[in-house]
């Protein structure tokens, strides 16, 4: 099994020019970075303070006060760390590492002399630390900061926040493990599995990889460990099965994707990590069977994930409400850390298919086009009137905000997208496999030479992608182009301008040939404009349809198409014509067609007639899902009824 | 406008004999008031304790203990009381009359000195009394309390109730007021409004007319009382405003019905009860205004009403989920008052038609057919493995309960359906308007004539109703008769086998002469099974439709159909045949179609696809909505997709 697997082309190693994610990525740059540090030093006026760079002042004993915030606060530096990290590989800037260094500083003068670092308990008192892993996030801050201090090694060389993190890993490490004397405990918020994968993929310290394992083999054995720990702090264990945490049973035995939905992928990422690397296949299985159970059953059209605000949770399968849903920026930025694991530990079109699905739609819909708003839940079906007065939207946002108490959703996106490059390939011995169409370069040895790759595309507004390689001497690779799900099959590939032949494996097309330098390959998938049926399973898309242009799934506006969205029907004969993107929605492209509505009601209408409502032409004009919400806040919608189906 | 009032004939001169409604009354007889006098001793095994009986017995010094329950537990044996007195008009049982007086007996034997009767202030401290109208229910238990009395002494003559009541009423009548020197409340729970009215009816004492008439005028008035009192208990008011218990602003300006929906038809009611009673048009037109607004705007097809359980609330006009709704058993019971009180100040067809809505859908959907289980909120869909994991569902259940902590509803329908019979008729002078169709006999005084009056019908079944009157000599007088909505015009009116002429007028057709004894009219309204289209404003029903036949609205039930009834579609052709009830659901019609379904999908089948699902021919069978939920628990709608709309 071992030899399927690949490995990311790394993001030193990449440099995107894509006209789609590069603006992006200079908005995080320009934009997010700057905003997010004003927001965690609290200099957001109107915005909900973070307290986070204050919590660790005051852990340093550079200032007086209380903790305040989340439990979990720490864990916004730490990712606005990572993020910074990612575009000083693609942007260096003297100025913002130097913030970056003191943020570190920072973060090391509050670090404990035994390598404990998490602020919460340094200020309330260390002799309560690791006695509440359920609720209080330790781990979870620790997995954040481990994920930033491998990143910032990466992009700088610098090793301070490297050695900090090991030494309180270290520390865990110390106190966590299978030995009798030791706490059999795990994280209560899943991250520091995978982040211990990178820290031991950086380090190469077996030790590392054996705490992840550790920490995924324990989740959910007899005795509950958050039910033990609960009665040695004299309280009663929580009651019912802990699926939030996705701790009431064994990984292994987890039939079904369960709980709160960023923890739920944050954990299979590290079992996948940690089936990869200790070849361990049953722990591989269920990681497939969860990842299928997610996105077969569990996930909005979107790529977002969680069917419900109340524990930020899944619920069952196929129940995926619109406009009552969660689908937190979170969780999808989540399901595209797990679907790149997914693809490391075996190249499946399928997984990189969800991952793009992801990114152009359920993850960047959390920001403004300005990257200055954020949206924690990504809801399918807005009517502002209604998301006001009815409390099961009370997690509802109709626009998106400056800042968030619990601010997990703007960083995570930051370190998303700063470090899109390393999502795009990944490679083994003479393999390269392009799971993403984005304009970039990189550079790397195939089949033991040194090849370079450039690709060029204005995806995903036009299907055509052109990749070219350069090298010294010919040399004999194989080129994997991901068949998109989306293209139905039906592409056209090209090397030189001529037709080339290729084979089909789990959904890419494998060029295997001897390259010449300045060949070039132009594929072009089929980019119709697509209706997409839910599955029957889902009730509350049955009759509907909702449009998808290769990667983007659509939707409407008010701001283009005025109020009673749920009125409106999509004929089967619609024609759709591309149009550019209203302004100030930026570059893209819009679709027009002639729907049709059911006419609204006059003010006085009854409420139940005998009388079937009447159908009138109406003009429609999608925009795609991840712009909803750039202009005046309004109704929008993903689906919409389906004419004679 | 005081020449159109009209009066309901009382319970004590009408005999029903009907089919449908005593076979109803006779379970409310013998199983109803027997199980709920066991649930009010906390004698029924597995059920939710009521306390109800023991916290009167401990208030009057029977019993040591303290006080259990909610704060309004005593209501719940005033509506025991109150259904008990109708049944004793239309079933004399000395021996239920003995157990009433003893209850009363117990009532009187805790009431203070001063009046005062409430018994969570008797048993915690009577200084405290009156000091939380806004949450403590004191002003609401009298309200029931005076109901209770009034019933039982137009039943059984007995005043010792009747009494105790006018004590307490008089107590309050002292303390509250607009005199400088005393409070300027009013009940936190409306219904003490329209129970003092009854009270005033009964009694003839102005002061309880004047009583009513303050607190419906001072509600929301500055300083909002709730507020003050509320910084007298050193506490903050409760933040922004009021809606939940309609007291934000006074009760002429509010211009939709808000919060609380039993609150909202309750307090309705009593303002329809003060304007009829002082000839105050603002108030009527206030009050026709919040009607329109419900029946207009807010209520189920049902008869239903209240979008969401968080705060058992109207949320805004038009927004009616199916699912995750309200429809609170009592809130029906409370539009049939309301409805009952609109017809009384002006009979037109359209108050009848939502009271029979309400009486033959949504209020007794609330009890199992036996009568022995009862529902408190009334989806109009149901997928119990959804309702079990989506939180959004936490307050509906998909069977009926043996009884609640808070209780209000099973002896709310037990005194309505006991009191069915003084729904029927209202009449003034010359004229006797005839609103519900339901086999019964009366006796009233009409043009100067003693007329007795005989309906005979099997309706909902069969749509043909004969009423015949008898006279010792001929009387003129107008006999009008409700033209329902349902029929949309079409109808038969015959006298003695004849045509007649009728004159139409707010939808009664209205048949003036001078009638002979054993003269007949047969009145056969056009019943046929009707689609049903909401409002396109309910987002929740586009695209979809309804059936009802007469009065009675129908539904899916998985016990005949299946599972995935969310996957029907109704075509516009499909013809429906009339079926006898499956069993044990009782006598009535079920109703047989061929529809569609769309093809459930296989297991594995993907969450999206592009091609539409198909649709293939499904058997259905609908049963009454009431009747749902008698038989195994399953899946349930009554909204299903329209083919070709």
């Amino acid at each position: 099994m071992s030899k399927l697997f690949t490995t990311p082309v790394p993001l030193q190693k990449v440099q995107v020019h894509d006209p789609f994610w590069k603006s992006r990525m200079e908005i995080v740059r320009t934009r997010m970075i700057p905003y997010q540090w004003r927001a965690l030093h609290d200099a957001v006026p109107g915005a909900a303070p973070s307290h986070c760079i204050r919590n660790f002042s005051i852990a340093a004993g550079l200032e007086k006060g209380r903790f305040e915030g989340y439990v979990f606060q720490d864990s916004d530096l730490a990712k606005w760390l990572e993020a910074v990290a990612y575009t000083l590989i693609w942007r260096p800037d003297a100025s913002l590492e130097q913030q970056a260094d003191e943020a570190i500083d920072l973060i090391c003068a509050a670090q404990q002399p035994d390598g404990y670092m998490d602020t919460y308990y340094i200020i309330n008192g260390l002799e309560k630390r690791f006695t509440n892993l359920r609720d209080h996030h330790e781990l979870y801050c620790l997995g954040h900061m481990v994920e930033a201090a491998v990143a910032y090694h990466a992009s700088t060389g610098k090793a301070k926040l490297l050695n900090a993190v090991c030494r309180c890993v270290d520390l865990v490490d110390s106190l966590f493990g299978p030995e009798p004397e030791k706490k059999h405990g795990y994280p209560g918020h899943e991250i520091l599995e995978m982040a211990l994968i990178r820290l031991y993929e950086t380090t190469q310290q077996p030790r590392y990889l054996r705490l992840a394992q550790y920490f995924i083999n324990q989740r959910g054995q007899q005795p509950l460990y958050f039910d033990e720990e609960a009665r040695r702090r004299g309280e009663m264990p929580a009651p019912g099965p802990d699926t939030y945490r996705q701790a009431d049973i064994p990984v292994r035995e987890q039939q079904h994707a369960e709980g709160h939905a960023v923890r739920a992928v944050y954990l299979y990422s590290g079992m996948a990590d940690v089936a990869r690397l200790s070849g361990d296949d049953g722990l591989q299985d269920a990681c497939t069977r969860l990842w299928q159970d997610v996105v077969q059953r569990q996930m909005y059209v979107t790529g977002g994930i969680g069917a419900t605000g109340d524990g930020e949770a899944f619920t069952i399968p196929y129940d995926l409400p619109n406009d009552t849903n969660y689908a937190e920026t979170c969780a999808s930025v989540g399901l595209v850390f797990l679907a790149q694991r997914m693809l490391r530990s075996a190249p499946k079109a399928e997984y990189a298919d969800v991952m793009e699905c992801a990114l152009y739609n359920g993850t960047i819909s959390g920001m403004t086009l300005d990257g200055e708003r954020f949206f924690y839940v990504n809801p399918l079906e807005v009517e502002p009137e209604i998301v006001a007065a009815n409390p099961n939207m009370r997690d509802i946002k109709i626009e998106r905000q400056k800042w968030f108490g619990c601010a997990c959703c703007p960083p995570n996106l930051a370190r998303l997208i700063a470090s899109l490059g390393s999502y795009l390939w990944t490679y083994r011995e003479s393999t390269l496999y392009q799971h993403l169409y984005v304009g970039a370069r990189t550079e790397l040895q195939l089949g033991g030479h040194c090849v370079q790759v450039c690709v060029e595309t204005e995806y995903p507004w036009k299907p055509a992608m052109r990749t070219s390689f350069s090298m010294d001497t010919p040399a004999a690779f194989t080129y994997a182009l991901r068949i998109p799900g989306w293209c139905s099959g039906k592409f056209t590939l090209a090397c030189n301008g001529a037709p080339v032949s290729y084979q089909m494996q789990d959904g890419y097309a494998l060029i295997e040939r001897t390259w010449q330098n300045g060949d070039s390959v132009m594929f072009v998938p089929d980019m119709p404009v697509q209706r997409l049926y839910a599955n029957p399973r889902v009730r509350d898309d049955i009759g509907k349809v909702a449009i998808r242009r290769g990667p983007v799934v659509y939707c409407l506006e008010e701001a283009d198409n005025g109020k009673g969205l749920q009125r409106v029907y999509l004929p089967t004969h619609a024609v759709f014509t591309e149009r550019p993107l209203p302004q100030p929605l930026g570059k893209g492209l819009a679709l027009a067609c002639t729907g049709l509505s059911v006419v609204e009601s006059s003010e006085n209408a009854p409420l139940y007639q005998t009388t079937p409502p009447t159908l009138v032409a109406r003009d429609l004009l999608w925009i795609p899902y991840y712009a909803w919400a750039n202009r005046a806040a309004g109704e929008m919608t993903v689906w919409v009824h389906a004419m004679s189906m």
